[in-house]
């Protein structure tokens, strides 16, 4: 039966100063690589294994998997990035501190962008400081300037199904490392969880979530590691 | 006109306590990981770039490469590791101090297994702790037990012709991190230089080559980039 395992990234500076990051690309704390660096630990000594790994384009993610490879011993794995795995565009709101955010607009503005199945917030501005649109990564890109969730699934999924699934199905073992809510996308996906329930699903840093699949794909079973 | 680059991984456990170590997967130190990252800021200094890297399938190799491109804001470039980039494989005197060797079986014999072009050392023994024809990163592959250079540079060419120089042709920007023989085995190929020479060129840990190539892929200028 195919196994997937996904993982959000460790904690980052911006997680820990409470900012909306999106596509901005922020590093790891060092408690971020710490989780990661343990999440690896675990994946070993609980004898998982992987054949293949897939990561978005952003510093948090890369470095989350290479340090749980590297705990693994299984920094020789072949790794594919792409943007499709990019942590949702947060438009206007990146950079910002939450609080502010709070207090500038009030909570419930701030719960409607954060937590809205399909509303996305302001777009970013151009020539915003936190505008990646030139950032030769997105080469040939059109970088979105705000997405919701509903958006971030929708570019999300085609990657699953052209370059992921099809791997699971050819039998390989596949370890994601991405964001909150590409990470939302799948298992909204694979768990076939309403649009309503998907936006308050949590996903914790740095702890690995294991689907045991059947052949369709579609999900048996759905657990963290830490707590089998 | 298409550019290369070359970096030998920084120091490794072994290259510190002067023992063969070929296809045993030994990590960098930590002026090792210091060698690495700093070549990434040079790199980054004098304004190169990538478009694609490829490295071996030995971590001193793989962290030698994440570091520079940590250090140059590239980890999300595309990265391709294959077996035929690892260092030579030293059969028999794998594990072994370069020291002990010589009082062992005097200087002349190791010169001649370190610097002859053809002939490989003893094979390395089945059952020795140092044999990695086991371990699952080589599944299907017969590893081999020993390697004389020439043996090394007839692996890693057909990498060569197959994924790195089509990539040069087509106008991609390369990095390939690797080690000592395979990438004797590169500049043997690319300068023209012959067998009773090749052994002799010493590549420096953590320096970047540059490789400037004319159209058909033959080396116009070589010369580390800290020179200039």
């Amino acid at each position: 039966m195919p196994r997937l395992v996904l993982i959000r990234h460790g904690q980052s500076a911006w997680n820990l100063e409470n900012r909306f990051t999106g596509w901005w690309d922020v590093d790891l704390t060092d408690l971020g690589a710490r989780e990661a660096k343990e999440a690896g630990e675990l994946m070993a000594a609980r004898g998982l294994d992987f054949d293949l790994c897939f990561t978005s384009v952003q510093t948090r993610a890369i470095k989350t998997l290479h340090l749980a490879l590297e705990a693994m011993g299984r920094l020789w794995l072949p790794v594919e990035k792409h943007w499709r795995l990019n942590e949702r565009h947060y438009g206007g709101l990146t950079g910002l501190d939450k609080q502010e955010m709070r207090e500038k607009v009030g909570d419930e503005q701030v719960h409607i962008w954060r937590r809205s199945f399909d509303i996305p917030p302001p777009p970013l501005e151009p020539g915003s400081k936190y505008d990646v649109g030139q950032d030769r990564r997105y080469a040939g890109l059109e970088v979105p300037r705000t997405e919701s969730l509903k958006n971030t699934i929708a570019r999300v999924l085609p990657y699953w199904d052209e370059r992921i699934a099809p791997a699971l199905k050819a039998g390989e073992r596949v370890l994601i490392s991405a964001h909150g809510n590409s990470l939302r996308a799948l298992v909204k996906h694979l768990s076939n969880i309403p649009d309503d329930e998907i936006t308050g699903l949590e996903i914790p840093t740095g702890q690995p979530i294991i689907y045991e699949l059947d052949d369709s794909l579609a999900a048996r079973e759905r657990y963290y590691l830490k707590d089998r």
